[in-house]
């Protein structure tokens, strides 16, 4: 029997499809037809912040936005699992955008209901917190983790060279189921 | 120069005065006329859940109970000034409460706006949080922190013993300011 390992798994890009609901905003503000894979060789921060383009940051502080997202395939079936063999908590940065909070935790009710009210939580900075594995697409959360950090690939991270990479939650049920 | 500390300080009961609000709604469901030092000889847990009583936990659930609490006495002077000197995170149990969550958010906005909310957080179990010194009035929070843990003195905790305890944040004040 192995022990069980405490995973901290990060909600937007790892659960929820925010960088496809910010591109699909993205490419309305701007009438342009970028796709996602566009930014596995172009810098997603450089590009939407070049100053060429209009900004979509305003719209992710508006009612709805965390709400709507997508889930990102296979993670329902995979977390699942992973949290009837592990312990899982699912934390994700929200209170820069308050409005997020109550929609971020109805959208966990609806699409992950397995994951009990105790194991959520909704942060700002992530270096309060701990755990043995992080599961998360953001440097400055893996960063300051103590455990093993694993970066969940999404459109802004391709650049990212030193972290243990994972593109699916396939690769994730692969590596711990 | 003293090494910064980080602090994890709770809401309800620290910051908040929860009890003070339960013990009203507890009157006003029991036309009692019981007061917060009832308790400072009678175990609040048993004798609310007695039987005798109606409870009032159904309240908690509603909107405006978190957002209208009374902020504890000194409060904000004393960790306006630790947040200045130390590094400090308000860490609420929260999920629990889905309405909850955007009111606390407020709350915290309006009575400590020197909290960004970059130093909030919204949880359900503690035990995925880490720091140097936590202030709270549940022994489930400090038994399982790895850190300092300081007991604030509250309505239900007068029973436990084996902890650092503090009444007022005065107290707070002359250990760490």
């Amino acid at each position: 029997m192995n022990k069980k390992l405490r995973f901290i798994v990060d909600m937007d890009d790892v659960l929820a499809d925010a960088s496809q609901a910010i591109i699909d905003i993205f490419n309305e503000l701007n009438h342009t037809q970028i796709e996602k894979s566009f930014f596995e060789t172009t810098n997603f921060y450089e590009f939407v912040n070049s100053g060429k383009y209009q900004t979509y940051r305003h719209r992710l502080f508006e009612p709805g936005f965390f709400g709507n997202l997508e889930v990102i395939p296979d993670a329902q079936e995979v977390l699942k699992e992973l949290s009837e063999k592990h312990e899982v908590f699912v934390v994700s940065s929200a209170t820069e955008f308050p409005n997020s909070l109550k929609e971020k935790f109805d959208w966990m009710q609806r699409n992950f209901p397995f994951i009990s009210w105790r194991n959520f939580a909704l942060c700002g900075d992530k270096s309060i917190i701990k755990g043995d594995i992080m599961i998360d697409d953001h440097e400055k959360n893996l960063s300051k983790f103590e455990g093993r950090a694993i970066l969940f690939e999404a459109a802004h991270n391709h650049h990212l060279k030193d972290y243990e990479r994972v593109k699916t939650w396939k690769e994730i049920a692969e590596k711990f189921l």
